[in-house]
């Protein structure tokens, strides 16, 4: 552990080239060594996670309580180190430890270490869980770059819309929640208005757990209205997105003439369909 | 209070003045006093409203009711000022009374007097939830009023193929309800035909809170069958919104004639529809 | 009820224009009496549907059963002189008898006659239900035909895709819930595969209500499993008829130029976008 | 039994005469002995898998048993013989019993001899269910073909969009249920994070069975959260898919060029976009 840092203190020249080349390693994702990188990464992090999930299950954690508490710590010092090594490799290390990875990496590790100190901290290991996301990072890079910014695209694009949609929904949920509120009371279980709320989520958005029901011929009516309601606006979202895919879809499929300024050819037009003029110089675009 | 209305009684210039200003400060959005006005209310409403939503938490009442009994006044106040002052500045008061939002403005202030007359009003107090629509109607004087148009343009073009698909389901609904009566009964939850037809918007909207369930062969087949009715039907307000927001989408990216104004042009479009004038220099934008 | 028939016995030409003034009151829906019988004709179908269903209300009928029962006789007479009628005016009745209207007709006023000689019939009265769907064929006459023959259109259209999607979910249903009653078994309420079977189509189409649920460990995933795909393959019918009824709306707004072939103008072009050619003659189709 | 196989040993002409027969009648669909072969075989395989189905019906059973039992060896050794004939009759046997569908044949009659040896192996005989794909493949020959096959274009091409949607689903279940864990914890139901997640999954896809609920206000709160994510989300595979179809069957409508074969020319073109040739006799059309 702390052999990882000096380098970059007592022999400048060869620490920076030290630096360079795990620089490249870790993050770069389009040779041998970084992909190499990028698989242990994603197999340790996957491991560590599934650990977690086993060692929550009673039953499991009654049998291999003393593996899944070595194979824990052996995860929290694997991390440390790469942590460590991040820190050393980067220009910037407080900005790195800062940003939305940097924070995640460093809650990857830390509630091992305050085990020692506090007890019942274990549990805030499934925090670790959040590292998941490092693979979503590492899969950007790759060939699913394309189709992900597509959706991502049309996501942002969609954004406001999407905005007005949830703000309506919370709206309805309020007005709703209050009325059942009054309606049913809580001698039918609807004991206070953000119970009331959260059973009118629950309503709106078709999941109907069934803990909180309606139980007077008002409540059931007004029930009968809220599910049709809820009902009617899933097209919303879906009508908001479907329509902002299929448009970022068809722009990365048509090219524009430059003779007569007739849009919408095919990626593989090589003759403009409204006037006969080559397409070709239009698709070096 | 008092001294809220008397300018337009016994000093018209400077009293027009006065409601000039403050008609200005309320109804207009786009400079300083009237965005600060327009924040103020915002808060002050998601504040009452909050206030009553945690008053409605017995383990919250019980400690703080005095401090909510006190907010509560002081909104009510505040709101019934608020009040008097938009009849005072608008030119046709009665006219504003019978508005939609002044009906709500009404109501919100209405319950907290009544309940120095009459015990159990307080309740009606959560009316004053109503009032967060006033939130969107300052929305919409911003920048999502683009977006927002938009979504309401496709749903209102959407409006007579939504009523069909509501009397399908609701005939759909009584069907299945009658039928579901005969065949499982009041001994299986199926009390009446109005319960079953609750049962069946909660089985074909995909909300399924399970109390009540159908308990015979026959009843769980016809149960499959509606269910599949159901979820084949989502299809159809999703599909008509979409399609209509697509439309109303790609109405947004065409060109205006530039001689007649004639706008809605695709983009290729090289001659006016409306006049035959040529669009071509219209492209070029 | 007997001098309803007589006039096409004894006395033809009078006969005749009797018939063909009543043929045309119920049969056409553009002029005033036409329309009066169809209004009539409409709230009697829902009074007496209404009635049934707060007939089937127990505290409703202890309380008001004498006026139900009035009720009900007053719309069976009522609708049998109005099939009578119908008899009476239709050139072929037998046909008209073993359409599917004929048929519900007939249906409407079959079981209160049988309680007169079966005890217990007088539930069949809630097939009256289904003349609700009468409803639809007048408001089929009317201005919202054009929207309703796109959705029937696009449903059509979308025929044979949505088969493949129905047989494929019953084919997983059969899989899923047959695999289920092997994993399950009868302790867990997956008493026979026809119920699995139930169980699975309540969780495919998202309902979900709770009566039966897995309670082991494979089980439980299997059932993750299960509500990923049910959940993934909402988009299939909701896709087919949204890209269904695009295309219909497309087609219905789109006019061809018949000087330069150029396709897909709008409704209210006067000239083609491609040659500038007039396109009035076009609109007159 | 035994006489099926013996043509290709000793008489090879009249056994090559023989196999290739029936190999056209087993392989081919489009004349009347291989359309009496499907039908035969579909209405035995429906029929097995109905008695399957019936026969886990505990009160059918008790009834029926020794009738299921001989039903059950009818359709095994019939689909023996069968299996047996296309062994016989395709060029490469290891390849056919390898290949999906002949691993699912081998499956479909192997529980039944097991039964014989093993007790308990009777509840295998349901793999036969798996069977009924084979309807699929007899289906994929006729008229649906076109149909589904624009479905299985639109689901392949969206397919690596749909991967991104569920590698991020499945990582939103992982944190949330990791989250519910940790706020509800064993005494409320999430008594380990593999149940919580099944519990995330049960509602993020809206299923909500309610058999675990959440019981604290901050884990409520966090429902809330997870509900609307997950109902917002409903929209994206649909979005995908519907935005894929539009895109599939928008290509089937275009015209093709007469000169160079180059298919999906935009209606209104009027030159091939791959060599430039006037299209406008294809528009005739």
């Amino acid at each position: 552990m702390s052999g990882a840092t000096p380098p970059s203190i007592f022999h400048p020249a060869a620490g920076a080239a030290w630096r360079a080349r795990w620089f490249h390693i870790i993050f770069n994702h389009d040779d041998a060594p970084g992909r190499l990188f990028d698989v242990v990464l994603i197999v340790a992090i996957l491991s560590s996670v599934m650990v977690s999930v086993l060692d929550s299950v009673a039953s499991l954690h009654s049998m291999l309580a003393p593996l899944f508490y070595v194979l824990e710590w052996v995860f929290t010092v694997t991390f440390t180190l790469e942590l460590i090594l991040r820190i050393a490799v980067v220009n910037r290390p407080w900005r790195y430890l800062r940003s939305f990875f940097g924070v995640v990496d460093l809650l990857a590790v830390l509630p091992s270490y305050l085990t020692l100190f506090f007890i019942g901290s274990q549990y805030l290991v499934v925090i670790r869980a959040l590292r998941i996301l490092r693979i979503f990072r590492i899969l950007k890079m790759t060939r699913y770059v394309g189709e992900a910014n597509m959706l991502w695209t049309a996501l942002l694009r969609s954004r406001r819309k999407i905005l007005i949609f949830l703000s309506t929904i919370l709206t309805l949920v309020l007005i709703f929640g209050a009325l059942m509120y009054l309606i049913e009371g809580p001698q039918n279980g609807f004991s206070s208005i953000p119970r009331s709320m959260y059973w009118a989520i629950v309503t709106m958005t078709t999941v109907g757990f069934g803990d909180i029901t309606p139980h007077t011929v008002v409540g059931q009516m007004l029930t009968s209205i809220i599910m049709l309601v809820g009902y009617s606006i899933i097209a919303i979202p879906t009508g908001i997105f479907a329509a902002e895919l299929a448009t970022s879809m068809r722009a990365t499929q048509m090219v524009t003439c430059h003779a007569c300024g007739l849009g919408e050819h095919a990626l593989d037009a090589h003759y403009c369909r409204g006037c006969g003029t080559s397409l070709d110089p239009a698709i070096e675009r």
